[in-house]
C-alpha cells in the first residue's frame, strides 16, 4: 500500500518551502495539483508522474491521489500556501472516510498570512482572523458576519481570495462592512505575487483599499487599532517595548 | 553596515524550517534569541556567536541585534513559529524607528496554527481566528471580547499560550466564555510539543477541554460548526465534496 502526502508548498518559490516538503516531493512517485501550482514545482522535481485538474475539480484531484496510493504509489497533492488552510487535506480525509488506509500525511507550508506579512513588515504580531472573500463554497451572509465580528473585536484581518473575475466587487463590499466599525484611516496593506516574479506590496488606508485594484494573486491585510506605518512597513506592536 | 534578519524557525525541528531560514542561519554571524529557541538551533549551526536573553527581555534582545548590525555583522533573531505572529519582527522595526539602516529582513516560518493543524488532521480548512490567552501584554477584557466574537461568527479558533505557571486557569476561563455561544460537544484538539520530542495530540469536546491539562508547550484548536472527527483526526470540511 502506498500513501498520500498533502504538501503545502508555501507561496511558490523554492526557498519558502520547508525542508520537509522538499524532501517529500523529491521522494514521491506522483505529483497532483491545480495546474498553476504544479507549474511552480515541475522544474524542481523532474522524473515524476504529473497530473493536473482544473480549479473546480478538487474532489477528482484528491480521489486520484487516493487511487494511486491504493496501487502502491506515494502520491503528493500539492497545495499553494498551507496544505490545510483553504487546502486539500480535509477533503482527502473526507474521501478516505472511516478506513485507515491508505496512510495520509499532512505536510504544512507557509500560508499567505505568514509569507505576505513578512513582505509588508510585521502586521500580524497580535491576534488576527483569516477570512476568505470567496463565496463559491460559503454564503456571503456568513462572510459578512465574520468580517463584522473580527472588526468589532479589534482583530487584525487577513483577506484571502479578495477578488476574481466572477466577483470583482467583493473587496469593496467587504470594506463597506468593515467601515461600519473601523475608521477610514485604518492602515491596510496589499501584497501581490508573494515569493514569485513581480512580487509587490502597497500600503493604504481602509478608504483607499475600498477601490484598490486587486486580483486573485493578492492577499490583503487590515491592521488593528495599534497598527502603524514605520517607513514603508506595516507594523503592529504588541507592547514588548513598554515592558 | 550589517543587517538584522528575523527568522521564524517553525515549531522546532529542522525539517519544518524553510529552506530560506536554513540558508539565513547558515550565513549569519550572530544568533540571538530566547534561550529555549536558541537551544533548538545551536547544534545545527556551529561556529556562530550565540546570545540568549530570558523570556521578558525582548527589547534588549532585539536591540542587541541592531547593535551588532551597526557593527557590520549579520545578526539573526530567532523566533519559534513565525517571525511575525507573536514574534519579534514588529519590535525590531519599532526600535529601529524612522531610520532606514540597518537593513531588516523578515523571514517567515511555520506558525503553530499551521504546524499543529497538520498534526491533528485538517481543522483549519476554512476561516479562523488566532488568539493568545496570555494577558501579560493584553487586557483580559480584550481577550474575552475576541473569544466571544470569534465564537459568534463560527470561526475556527486557535489558542496560543493557553496556560503557564502564572495563569493556570486561563483555558478554563476561555472555555467558559466560548460555552456561552458554542455547544458542549464542539470538537476540539490539543497538540503538545509540535515537531519536537514527545509530540502528542488529543481530541476532546469543548466541555472536556475546560478541564484539560495544558501547559505553555500546547496549542489548542476549537472547531467550527462543521468540524468532525474522522478516525482520530480533526477535520473541518469546506464543501468541495458537494461541488
Amino acid at each position: 500500500m502506498g500513501k498520500v502526502i498533502v504538501v503545502g508548498i508555501g507561496p511558490g518559490n523554492y526557498e519558502n518551502m520547508t525542508i520537509r516538503a522538499d524532501r517529500a516531493l523529491q521522494s514521491c512517485d506522483v505529483i497532483i495539483g491545480y495546474s498553476v501550482y504544479v507549474d511552480l514545482v515541475q522544474e524542481q522535481y523532474p522524473g515524476k508522474e504529473y497530473y493536473t485538474t482544473p480549479m473546480t475539480q478538487e474532489a477528482k484531484r484528491c480521489q486520484m491521489a487516493l487511487d494511486f496510493a491504493e496501487q502502491g504509489k506515494t502520491a503528493a497533492v500539492v497545495c499553494s500556501g498551507d496544505s490545510g488552510i483553504y487546502g486539500m487535506a480535509a477533503l482527502i480525509y473526507e474521501l478516505r472516510g472511516e478506513c485507515a488506509v491508505p496512510e495520509i500525511e499532512v505536510i504544512p507550508g507557509l500560508t499567505a498570512a505568514c509569507s505576505g506579512a513578512a513582505v509588508l513588515g510585521a502586521p500580524l504580531t497580535h491576534d488576527f482572523a483569516v477570512i476568505s472573500l470567496s463565496d463559491r463554497l460559503t454564503s456571503w451572509e456568513t462572510i459578512e458576519k465574520r468580517l463584522e465580528s473580527a472588526a468589532e473585536a479589534d482583530l487584525s484581518i487577513v483577506l484571502y481570495n479578495p477578488a476574481s473575475h466572477s466577483r470583482p466587487d467583493h473587496l469593496r463590499r467587504a470594506c463597506d462592512i468593515l467601515l461600519r466599525h473601523l475608521p477610514e484611516d485604518r492602515l491596510c496593506g496589499v501584497v501581490r505575487n508573494i515569493g514569485r516574479d513581480g512580487e509587490s506590496k502597497s500600503l493604504m488606508n481602509l478608504r483607499e483599499l475600498r477601490t484598490a485594484s486587486v486580483d486573485m494573486f493578492c492577499t490583503v491585510f487590515i491592521g488593528n487599532a495599534m497598527t502603524k506605518k514605520i517607513l514603508q512597513n506595516m507594523v503592529t506592536p504588541r507592547g514588548y517595548r513598554n515592558v
